[in-house]
């Protein structure tokens, strides 16, 4: 949790649209109920709006040591929508790169959460 | 396809197992064919090795500028068992942080690829 939350914010979201499997990076933000990030209307929202399950995978990596950690969470997303939440979301502190603060938000519940580090070698 | 050949070696592979999307990220190699990577026994391969539909995911970012890009290839998974090919990639130029070379190896067919980048802001 402390490498989720403190640990990166870009993460990467997967999930299957018509079976699919798909993986795209977004900017995120974690609190203790899941993860948050914010997307354009398209393909992906429309994906992840309805309550489907997601996978996200958050990563850092030293490259000269072999070595970082990995955190994947499994959890179940859904389109914020309640209006003090939107309210709180848009002032920050979430910053996406790509995508204007107005636009939509999905939260990322956390069913499951594992991890793994690789040590330097 | 230069960038997932050049820009990085470590990536996310996103797959489903029993209707659950997965990420998981792996050292792998890029060349006209598809992505290659290194896997040891256990879920993640047996999942793998039977033709599934994956989807992989590589990036990188520069979070000064908010800038970066990243590749997405959906493709089928198949694990590689052609002697002379394993050969060829157990002796490098892979060489994954986490798994011995003499471990299982999958190769993912590039059926579709997309790429986005944010210039700087």
């Amino acid at each position: 949790m402390q490498l989720l939350q403190r640990g990166s914010y870009v993460g990467c979201i997967g999930f299957s649209v018509a079976g699919r499997p798909l993986v795209l990076p977004v900017n995120y933000i974690a609190d203790a109920d899941g993860i948050v990030f914010c997307t354009a209307p398209g393909t992906k929202l429309s994906a992840l709006a309805n309550g489907i399950q997601v996978a996200s995978e958050v990563d850092a990596s030293i490259p000269l040591y072999h070595s970082g950690w990995s955190v994947l969470v499994q959890g179940t997303a859904r389109e914020i929508v309640d209006p003090a939440q939107l309210e709180y979301l848009r002032r920050g502190p979430l910053k996406s790169w790509a995508v204007r603060p107005s636009e939509h938000w999905v939260r990322i519940s956390i069913d499951e959460i594992s991890g793994r580090r690789l040590r330097e070698v």
